[in-house]
């Protein structure tokens, strides 16, 4: 395959490479389940268009397409708590990333337990060994999906998941991860650092 | 502990959580390495403060420090290329998160291979087996860090890690994450799905 390289001559190089037109292909991705107060109940949607993206303050950034039933919820909130599930809810998980919240009751439907969150007026799923407050600052239109700017107002841990110095334990949490480029789930299984 | 359910009376689980102040929490987190032109030759920086954030235009989302010397380098270029590194490249996703390109050629440092990209001016790093080519289309001020919201044009993936197919196998890249809760780095072993 020829390369064009920068600064240096015209070569061949060993890696061969599969041009496609743009995607989403950051891999690996977080799996979020994102809950909200609704109108009638409190509402649960699966999210992997999601990260932190600010430390200061502590904000983080997701991705929702306005047709989901959720993307209302969300925005006439103007806050929400992400929840980070473990392997254990990969069937709810899949659940509230398929089903609409217009349809179902999703907290009583997977058995989830809906905790009022301490600075929003959100509902964290206590199931979840890791809760996260958002408050949002900027919505902004990207294409079929708005991006939501959130700042973090409070994290809540499962004191199951932290080790005797009160430091999150990864080992402690079967944490898995999306890859959008073929729809599959992986787990996280091996500390290499 | 008390917890005061939504809808239900008060009453206590066996689910115990620290609360903290608000910190980025989302976990885990891609391992990106963003390949930039710069003005004396190219740059390259680590971030986990990434992710799509959507379909059509297929867009992502990355926060970068403004004190970070590639933060001028990708607002002066407006284009950029998100490389997807396998655990071979750990050593140096290490060292180009962790030096500044104002002191080190990375590209050189690091023996790796500066490919020209596309659709944008940009260098694509050859050893990384996803190279995502994005052009900015919007930049937001969140706090210490700045969202740059850019659209991917195209995708180029080493034909070693797609299957018969052509499609992405996941099996074939060591993939790895980060855990800014406690900075570790862990791999992605096991398909669950």
């Amino acid at each position: 395959m020829l390369r064009h390289f920068l600064n240096g001559p015209t070569i061949y190089t060993h890696i061969m490479k599969k041009q496609m037109k743009g995607t989403t292909a950051i891999v690996p991705c977080p799996v979020i389940l994102l809950s909200v107060k609704g109108k009638e109940r409190p509402n649960i949607i699966t999210l992997s268009w999601v990260a932190n993206v600010c430390s200061e303050p502590p904000s983080v950034a997701i991705g929702i397409r306005p047709n989901r039933f959720s993307h209302g919820l969300v925005k006439d909130a103007g806050e929400f708590v992400l929840n980070v599930p473990g392997k254990n809810l990969f069937d709810a998980m899949k659940f509230c990333g398929s089903k609409s919240g217009r349809d179902y009751d999703k907290f009583s439907e997977m058995k989830l337990t809906a905790v009022q969150a301490s600075k929003v007026d959100a509902p964290m799923i206590d199931e979840c060994p890791i809760n996260i407050e958002c408050k949002t600052s900027h919505v902004i239109n990207v294409g079929v999906h708005d991006l939501f700017v959130a700042e973090v107002l409070a994290v809540h841990i499962d004191e199951a998941v932290l080790d005797e110095k009160g430091r999150f334990d990864t080992s402690k949490v079967d944490l898995f991860v999306y890859i959008p480029l073929n729809g599959q789930y992986w787990s996280v299984d091996s500390n290499i650092s």
